[in-house]
């Protein structure tokens, strides 16, 4: 596996770099972002925190938006941003912002024109957790976060693989996607109209019959535009109650759904991931 | 004087808002960004600390990438980022990236076809403090701060106004814009061919002949790219050793020209000047 690094910069005593791969889950050339705390620089191999982003976004938003650096250069953290899709001029699209490039949804599309490239399930899985654990001095301890359709990914990811995954969490995930817009768009296109297929793509219905737990951390703004449309939490808190499962979920007074929002919540949420990442308090 | 506002998000228990309005001293529509700390809402007046963004930025990069909430909030300092120059079809524009709309150099210009509209210098000073004071709930403490061209311009404002400003930083302030690249193309052109009138703008010869001091700290990192170029942070050094003043001039290693720079030292900046503006150290 090569990759080619495509920017560096020094970020509170550690290093935020992009690199690119050519995927071969995904068929085609993608981009990720990497945090490197300033401990790996001695040597330390560090855990790792994925963040899956929301609709529209890149490795970026994340990276230059969410004020993650700081924390996560004390705790000694690294954190690795995927892409959202696969991308390319021979990778399927769509006019609209919440399908096709931009909007992999982190399913394996069954459905054409979909199904050769749009595999972000596997990806963020499978080939980019080996791809960084065989190159950057980091550990096989792992946890996930996103946002929006971030959210439902990082979720999914981990009640489908609990062995994965230390801890997970979520800002304003979209959590019954078969239930709401965006979800039964994006479903219908990469997965088809039997409905049934979608179970496994769906938090609310995954956290439902959960019987191996990961610790999970939700967090939902009550002024979030998409609240009561596309994002249902109250799903997922109905199915923890049912399974038992051990989830966190705090709506948040006034708080919308952007990255302002994100930011103002981030420390915590590294902080919960640090505990079961055994991260040290104070390693900066 | 009435201002439109263009948005809102909750931020570290503050808000972060978007305002338009009508500048009569630009004679165009301007947008700028303020954040009001958590404490406002209880009727506090909290100081504001002025931030001036570099080339090619509007009000938004710096509130979306510094990180600088969390400790204006817990000081309880507003923040207002202006806009970095005049802007619309009806005001005059350039091709490049570093003169007309987004580098307006905090100037006055006196040539045409600038004059009319560039007037940056007088906007930052005068205008928009008036408008922010009169509408929100602030007091008459000012600091100001900025990045490149905006720390550049924060150096002059406070160089040449002592007396309106409690404190002053720049990250990678263009020090002596008389003698590089980008100084000499903006001044020619907004200030004309007669050097002699440039002094005024110029942060090193304003600070070598200074009488009257502000507190100031300037921190450049070592590894970008503009350094000996375009921004020569040595000819501010040597102009304060003979005027003796108070400048903390900070070297950091490995460290570049872009925003994970200044998140990275964000909150020493805010943290020196809420001491002069008289910020608690906790009140969130």
């Amino acid at each position: 596996m090569t990759i080619e690094n495509l920017s560096s910069n020094k970020s509170f005593g550690g290093w935020h770099k992009q690199y690119s791969h050519r995927s071969e889950t995904l068929g085609c050339r993608m981009r990720f972002a990497i945090y490197l705390p300033p401990g790996v620089a001695n040597g330390e191999k560090v855990p790792v925190l994925y963040w899956l982003s929301g609709l529209t976004c890149t490795d970026e938003n994340f990276m230059q938006k969410a004020g993650a650096h700081r924390v996560a250069a004390e705790l000694g953290m690294a954190i690795v941003a995927p892409d959202t899709s696969p991308r390319g001029d021979d990778v399927a699209d769509d006019e609209s912002y919440d399908l096709g490039q931009g909007a992999g949804f982190y399913v394996n599309a069954t459905e054409s024109p979909w199904h050769p490239h749009y595999r972000m399930y596997d990806y963020v899985l499978n080939e980019l957790p080996a791809l960084i654990e065989s190159v950057f001095p980091v550990t096989d301890q792992r946890s996930i976060s996103g946002h929006s359709m971030g959210g439902h990914g990082a979720l999914v990811l981990a009640l489908r693989n609990p062995e994965r995954f230390q801890s997970v969490s979520a800002f304003s995930p979209i959590s019954n996607p078969v239930n709401c817009p965006w979800g039964k768009k994006a479903f219908t296109a990469y997965l088809g109209k039997d409905t049934a297929r979608w179970a496994e793509y769906d938090a609310s219905l995954l956290m439902r019959d959960a019987t191996q737990f990961v610790p999970a951390l939700v967090d939902q703004g009550d002024a979030d535009n998409f609240l009561t449309e596309q994002l249902q939490p109250e799903a997922l808190e109905a199915s923890a109650s049912i399974s038992n499962y051990p989830l966190e979920l705090n709506f948040r007074e006034g708080y919308d759904h952007s990255y302002f929002f994100i930011a103002s919540f981030i420390d915590q949420h590294l902080r919960f991931h640090g505990r079961y990442l055994g991260c040290s308090t104070l390693q900066s």
